[in-house]
């Protein structure tokens, strides 16, 4: 399926659905409106779903999308490149926080190479560990404060091994989709692509990543300053910026939250890298957003501005820098318990209790 | 037990422990402090059980203490007092919001009446389902703007009953007690608790609890500005403030949380209640904070100044103003998180993965 055709597939919410489950929430035994924004998303899960009470959302699969970056040539990070393939170990061997997250959790983790650029650690996951989807597209963007990361065809292909990877988990069955990402140097991509569709200042969006000193963080603004001097990517053409300041994990995810929105499976966003894909849907399909759940604020100060400009409020806010779809983990029982209520919960007819 | 053997129980954090938790989360496959509060969080629970890594909270209780209040004749709430036992019956019966929460997050449910007014509903609890704990010390408060809402002796009664329950389940294994209350104008009595503790004004701690209209708020902050006139409730007398302007699932409340902190379990507070009841634990035990977590930020406003007085940071803030325990069951899975990651994620060393 072309992206086009992903996007074409993307509708508004049910507007009877959510107004059915606003009635709803009015006959439960609680005060209304004291579940705060539990309810709010309950509704909009409704209206995803088509239906109220919406499907509770089970079994849930999160998606590590890895990949490297040739900007790492221009020192926006202490960490070495191979560590990206390194934690792609660690994701099949269960020892991430990722692997610990999801198994409280009950979700599968799968772990997409899209683009990681060192060779990865040969040991195979157990039967029912994670599983792993060999999808590189090129080992590693190029360095884009030189060239573009990828050529456009390079981002389509990412784009679409996201969707691919999205259906094929609805088509299994999954009741609600969670990002995660892994790849050394990825919040500087992040920042650019949040900057680009945002129009913030790269020193307002760029952060320190995985606790970068202040002159790592400097450098790391004026890379991106300098990419988007070099390429003027043009928030209008979502795919070129993806190609020209993006990531393959960006790209891939920005497919993956297409994908799940075209299915109308609901899309747990974890961090900074999760929103800026996000960014990249929402340009290319507005109603995207409604499929969207932001799991929680990144300490990351771009992952706040994309969500404002997305008009997401996050289910969470602790601090977390960690991504691999970590903070998206932690939401997900606020999601189901927001969904369970409208299923579990007595009304005050029902269970005899007067009402005010 | 009298409660200055309790209090006299309360011990400080171990700081080996606490070390040990620290040095550990350095080590594991993760970035320093990725994962925000719930590295320190980890770190208090190590302090608290003594040991590195803590134990899992698990299995999980949820505890309930019913009570009315004399001051509902102030008109503080449009709520029926009769709405009171009504709840308690629908908790018993499954089908309230904390049942559906307490089931997804593999909780127990226990309901302890400590002073509801009116009859209890006949209908008995499924075998499986929420037990129902007779220990009423009256049939409600009295009315804190005619009297003392409590003697004395009957806030000692309430404390000891809370102090009780905790260490009953503690004793059946509980690895974390989490707070739960139903009391038709409850809020009234928290405010005006919260107001002693904190020294705040009647006006910035009283809310408008299940959602009360403007005429009603105003009445019910003179409402507390009168009790708080008529008593003059000293900080420094947390009995006696439990006594005058308390309630009777305040003070127990109160006693539950001594009792956890005494046996070194965790306890995870809801909302405005039980921070009410936290502030007077505090008072009378400054040490049992260690053993406190903050589980939201309800939306009365009382609530974010008792935080605060604590020091404690809520690890959920969705603008819930429920009660029954659901703030606190929402953020029991991220306490089992941030110990889980002890447990299970691999060091650097073990996972074969390069340090920064």
């Amino acid at each position: 399926m072309t992206v086009q055709q992903t996007v074409a597939a993307i509708r508004p919410l049910d507007a009877g659905a959510m107004a059915a489950a606003r009635e709803l929430q009015g006959r439960l035994t609680k005060p209304a409106g004291s579940l705060g924004a539990l309810e709010e998303l309950s509704v909009r899960l409704a209206g995803l779903a088509g239906r109220c009470p919406p499907p509770l959302p089970e079994p849930a699969a999160v998606v590590v999308f890895a990949g490297d970056h040739g900007v790492h040539a221009q020192r926006v990070t202490p960490w070495p490149q191979e560590v990206t393939a390194q934690m792609v170990g660690n994701f099949l061997a269960g020892g991430a926080v990722v692997n610990a997250f999801a198994r409280q959790a009950g979700a599968t983790v799968t772990v997409v190479d899209v683009g990681v650029a060192t060779p990865l650690p040969v040991e195979a996951a157990g039967a029912d560990g994670p599983r792993l989807i060999a999808a590189k597209v090129r080992p590693g963007t190029r360095d884009m404060t030189v060239t573009a990361a990828l050529t456009r065809d390079e981002a389509i292909t990412a784009v679409r091994t996201g969707v691919a990877v999205a259906e094929r988990l609805a088509d299994d069955g999954a009741g609600i989709l969670l990002t995660g990402d892994m790849g050394i140097g990825n919040t500087t991509p992040a920042a650019a692509l949040v900057a680009v569709f945002t129009g913030a200042d790269p020193a307002a969006v760029t952060g320190r990543g995985t606790g970068v000193d202040d002159a790592t963080h400097r450098r790391k603004i004026e890379v991106v300053r300098a990419a988007l001097r070099r390429h003027a990517p043009d928030p209008a053409d979502p795919l070129g910026a993806l190609a020209t300041v993006g990531g393959l994990e960006h790209a891939a995810l920005t497919g993956f939250i297409l994908g799940a929105a075209a299915r109308r499976v609901p899309v747990l966003l974890d961090g900074v890298i999760a929103v800026s894909a996000a960014l990249a849907a929402a340009a290319l399909a507005p109603d995207a957003v409604g499929a969207m759940i932001a799991g929680h604020r990144s300490a990351e100060p771009g992952a706040g501005v994309a969500l404002r400009h997305l008009g997401l409020d996050p289910l969470i806010d602790l601090g977390l820098r960690l991504g691999e779809g970590t903070g998206a983990l932690l939401a997900l029982p606020v999601v189901t318990g927001a969904v369970r209520v409208l299923h579990e919960v007595a009304t005050f007819d029902a269970a005899g209790v007067a009402e005010k």
